[in-house]
C-alpha cells in the first residue's frame, strides 16, 4: 500500500484531530502517504485531497473539533454519488480510507468497501451512543465540559437557592446525562435511556424544597422536554426560582482530554494496521477495554445494553436527601 | 469598633468570597470580629449571622459564587424594614457593615448608614455595569469562562463551516460581549451600547458568506434579541447552517479568577479601613487602576461613558474579511 | 450492618472524596450510618471519627486531594498497634471499613479484616500502579494535568526553538508518562517500563537537532534520573537550550475529572454492597472495564502485565521525522 | 505607508499572538500589509519574513507563546548588526515596526529607530517587571497559571499535613508572589522585592506548626533561594514534612487570558496608529488603566514604585493564625 486517505464525518468530536493524527503517524512510519479529505464524503467525491504529515500531526493534537471539516452529504446513499468518490481515489491513488465518525457514516464506509476501497471506521462521537464501543472519541472530553459547566450552575444556584434545568446532549444515549449525575450529584436527571415524566420531575423537586434544600439540579437528555417550559413547572410545583440552561454546542468543542486522545490515537494505529492487513469494511470499538475490529454490519446490529437498572440505582442514591 | 458584619447581595460573582475573605483578614487583625450575615438583606432583619475567621477564610478563596448566599428582599426599601435589620444588628453589638454587589444593593447601603449602621459597597457583579469601577469584582472570571465557551463553539462551527449566534450576559452593559468580541475575534457583535439591528447582522452575515468565510461568531448581549429567532434569519440570509447558544448561568459561576480576587481582596481591606475611621456611605471602586472611596450618592449618579466609538473601531477590524 | 467507616491512606489522589461520598450515599441508602476516618490508619487507633452524611457529600466532590486526610502510620504493621484500631472501631460501634488508597494500604486492611473488622479496599492513586485494576482513582485527573502542563511547556519552547526535559510521577508505574506522550506526541519519553539510557536519550535529541526540528519534549518517569543533570547532557549533545521541569506535586492536586468521579463512585457503591453481603479482605478494581472484586492476597500478588511492546511501538512513531 | 514589520522578542508571553493579531487586522483595516518577523531580532538580520493576514490573526489568538518566535541575538548591540536589519528592511520595502517583548528589547527599538525605521514597543513578558505599564501582556494569563498550580500542591498538602516551598517566576519582580499570594492566602510570601531570610520563613513556620495549622504555602520568587534547600530548613524548624516544588515553563505557556488578549490586542491598535502618524522610539504601556505611548529612553529610565508597605501589610494579615 502507498496511499491511504482519511476523513472526519458526522458532528464533530474532540480528539478526531489525534485520530487523524495517528493515521498519518502509523502511515508513515510504514512508509504509507496520507492524503486528508476535506470535509468528509463531500470533498471525497470533489476530490478534496492533500497530504498530510507528522508536523501536521503535532500542529493539531491540543484542538478541538475536526481540522479537516465534515459535512453532510445524504446523496452519497446513492450508488452513483459514491462512485465518484471511489473515481477520484483512484485517480489519486489512494487505496483505502479511514473514517472516523458516528453511525451516521458507517454505512458509506461499508458500501465503499463493497465498491473496492477498504475502509476502516472509528468511533468519532460525543454522544458515546455507539453499542459496539464502551466509550466514543469524545465523550470523555464533553463528559468534562458538562461537568464542568453543570458545577458553574451549581454555584449561583447554590448561592440563590434556586433550582436548574439543564439539558445536555447525546442523541438519543443518555450517558452524558447519568455519568454527570454521578460526578455532581444532580438531584434529578432524566436520561433518554430512562425518562422522567414532568410530574415525577416536579413531585420530586417539591420533596427537595421541603426539606429545605438549598439547591437543585435537574438533568434532562435532548429532545425529551422543553427545558425552559420544565423549568416553569418546576418553579410552579416546587417554589424554587427555577432556570433553564441548554448547554448546547458548547459541548462539543474543546481541547481533547487525555483518554480521548489516547482512545483516538491508539483506534488509529489499529486501523492502519487492519488496512495494511487488506482488512476492510470494519469497524474498531473499545470493548471490555481492548481495541476490536469488528464487521460493520454486526456492529450496526448490536443490541443496546439495557441500562435502566443501573440508572435508577443512581437515581435513588442522587434523590436521597440527608436529614 | 469591636464587631463587623458582612453581606452579599444581588447576582453572585466569582470573587465575592475572596472579598468576604478579605473582611476577616482584614478585621481580625484589627482585633475586630466579622460575623457574615446569610442571603444579604434578608438575612440582615432575620438575625442569620455566624462568626467567620480566618480558617474560614482559607476555604472559600477558591469558590465560585457566594458562600454566604444571596436572596431578593425587594421590601427593604421600607423604613420599617430596615428598621428590623438595624435592630438586629445593634442585638448582635455590630457597628458596621460590608456590603457586596451590583447597585440595586447600594441604596440599602445608604439608607442603612443614615439610620446609624456605617456601610460600604463593593462591586460585586460579573456585569462590569457599574460606572464608578473600572471593573466589578467578577468580570473578569466571567469573561475567561465566556472567551473559552465562545471558543468551543467555534472549534464545531469551524468543523462544519456554519454560523453560531451566542448570548452573553451584561444586565444593559455590553462589555462582556465587546472584551468577548476583541479576544475571540467574534465577526459580528451587537453589545448594549451600541447594537446592531436583525438586519445589520444578517447583511454582514451575508458577505462573510459570500466570500467563503468558514465560520461565524455572533455575540449578542442578553435582553435585545431572541437568539434562536436571529439565527434563522441569519441562516436564511446568508445560507449558513447556524445555531443559537444562550451561555445562561454558567457565566455567574466558576472559580475566581487572579485579578477577581486580587481586586476583591484588596477592596476589602480598603473598605475595613475606612469602617475602622468611622466611615459609611461609601462605596469602593477601582478608578484609574486605583482604589477610591466615593459617596454612594454621587457613584449612583455617575454618567455612563460613551463607548460606542471604541466599539464601533473594533467592529470595523472583526468585520475585515481577508482577500 | 448499622454502622461502617471510611478512610483514605497513601498518596492522595483527585477522586478520593468522591468514593467517600459513594460510600456515603449508599449506605445512608440503607440505613446505615458512615464514619469518616481522619488521617488514615492514624485516626483509626486515635478514633478520630466524625459522622457523614448527604450533604457532605455534596460538598466534597469537587475538590481535590482527600477531605478526610491521609497520614503515613508505618506501626501499623505491628498488631498490637492494629489492635488500637480494632478496640477504636468496636467502642464507636463500626463494623467494617472502607479502604480507599493505593496498594501499601491493603495489608493494612487485609490484616484488620482477619481481625474481625471487614475492609474492602478501592484503589486510590494517580500512578495507575495497581496492576489488579485497568486504571486507579486520580491516574486520569493526573493525566489531564500532565498533558495541560507538558503543552504549556510546549508553547514556550516551540517559540524559542529548545528541547525541555519533564518529569513526571508514576511511583514505578511509566503509564502517566507513556500515555502522556502519546497525547502529546512527545517526541522521546522514558517510562520506568521501558527506560531509556542518557545516551540514547542524546542520541536521539541529536537527530531532532539535525532535521531542524524546532521543539523538543523529553519525558522521564520520576526516581530514574535527575532532570537537571539530563537537560545539560541533552543541551551538550544536541545544541538545543534545554530546560528541565520537575512537575512535582501540582500532578496530584485538582478537581477531579468525570471519569475519576464515575470510577470512585462506583467503585465505592459496589464496595458498600460486597460490606452488606459480609464480605472482607477485598479489593475492587476495574478490570475489562467491569468493576471486580479480588481477594487482597490474590491482588496483590498480581503479575505486572509486559507494557514494553507497546512502549516500543509508540517510541518510534513519535521519534519519527517528517522530511 | 505600505508595509510594517512585526516581532517578538525575549522571553515568549501569553497574548503575544493577540498583540500579533492586533498589528495585523488595525494595519490591514488602513490598507497597509504587515510581514511578520521570524525569531524577533535574528531573523530581521536574515530576512525572514513573510506576510500575515486576517485569516492568520484569527487563527492564533487562542495559541500560548508567540507563533512568530523568539531568539537571543546580543550582537544586536552592535550597529553593524543593526544596519543588516535596516538593509533587510528596506530590501523589503517595510517602512516600520512593531515589536512585542521586554525591556531588553527596547534598546533595539529604540536605535533601529535613530536608524530610520520606526519602531514602537508593546510589553509582552510574564513578569510584569515593566515599571512604565501598570500590567504588561502575559502576565495576567501566568498569574492564573501560578494560583492553579499552588492550589493543586495545596490539595496534597492539606491532604498530608504538609509544607511546601513553590518557586514562583518574576525576574526581579515579585508581583506574581505577591498576587498569588493573595489570591491563595499563602501563609508565608518572599517577593523579590522584600525578601524575607530563611531564618525568618522557618520561624514563621514553626508558628503555624505550633498552631496546628493544617497546611502552609510558601511562595519565593526565582533567583534568591534554592528552594529544595529552603524546604529541608522548614521541615527541621517546623516539623511539617515540606515538598519544594519550581514552577518552571509551566508558567510562561497556556492559552491567554480574556484579560491578556484585550491589553496586547488594543495596545497593537494603538502602537499602529502611531506608526500611522510617523511616531517611532516609543513604548505602549498601561498607565492608570488607560494605553500611553511614551519615549523609549524615559520609559526605560521610570523609577520602580516601592512596593514594600503593600507587601508588609498584606503579609502580616496572611499570617495571622485563627485561634
Amino acid at each position: 500500500m502507498k496511499r491511504i486517505g482519511v476523513l472526519t464525518s458526522g458532528g464533530d468530536a474532540p480528539g478526531m484531530n489525534n485520530a487523524i493524527a495517528g493515521v498519518v503517524k502509523a502511515a508513515e512510519a510504514q512508509g504509507i502517504e496520507v492524503y486528508g479529505v476535506r470535509d468528509g464524503y463531500k470533498g471525497l467525491i470533489n476530490g478534496w485531497f492533500e497530504k498530510l504529515d507528522s508536523k501536521f500531526a503535532l500542529e493539531i493534537i491540543s484542538k478541538g473539533g475536526t481540522v479537516l471539516g465534515s459535512a453532510r452529504l445524504p446523496e452519497f446513499k446513492e450508488e452513483s454519488v459514491r462512485q465518484k468518490a471511489v473515481d477520484q481515489l483512484k485517480a489519486h491513488d489512494i487505496e483505502a480510507l479511514v473514517v472516523i465518525g458516528g453511525d451516521g457514516s458507517y454505512m458509506g464506509a461499508q458500501r465503499l468497501t463493497e465498491m473496492g476501497i477498504n475502509c476502516i471506521g472509528l468511533p468519532g462521537t460525543i454522544d458515546n451512543d455507539i453499542v459496539s464501543s464502551d466509550y466514543t472519541i469524545g465523550f470523555d472530553t464533553a463528559l468534562n465540559t458538562v461537568i464542568e459547566s453543570i458545577e458553574k450552575v451549581r454555584d449561583t444556584m447554590q448561592s440563590h437557592n434556586r433550582a436548574a434545568v439543564i439539558e445536555v446532549m447525546g442523541n438519543g444515549c443518555g450517558d452524558l446525562v447519568t455519568y454527570a449525575a454521578i460526578a455532581t450529584q444532580a438531584e434529578i436527571f432524566s436520561p433518554s435511556e430512562s425518562k422522567l415524566t414532568v410530574e415525577q420531575i416536579c413531585e420530586q423537586a417539591k420533596k427537595f424544597a421541603e426539606a429545605n434544600h438549598r439547591s437543585l439540579i435537574i438533568l434532562v437528555s435532548e429532545k425529551q422536554l422543553d427545558a425552559n417550559e420544565l423549568a416553569k413547572k418546576v418553579e410552579e410545583a416546587s417554589g424554587y426560582v427555577t432556570r433553564a440552561t441548554i448547554l448546547g454546542h458548547v459541548q462539543r468543542g474543546g481541547r481533547p482530554s487525555g483518554m480521548d486522545r489516547y482512545l483516538a490515537f491508539t483506534a488509529a494505529l489499529y486501523a492502519v494496521e487492519k488496512l495494511i492487513e487488506g482488512k476492510g469494511g470494519l469497524y474498531i470499538g473499545l470493548s471490555e477495554n481492548k481495541l476490536v475490529a469488528r464487521d460493520i454490519e454486526s456492529t450496526l446490529n448490536m443490541p443496546k445494553p439495557d441500562k435502566t437498572e443501573f440508572i435508577e440505582k443512581i437515581r435513588l442514591l442522587n434523590a436521597k436527601i440527608s436529614k
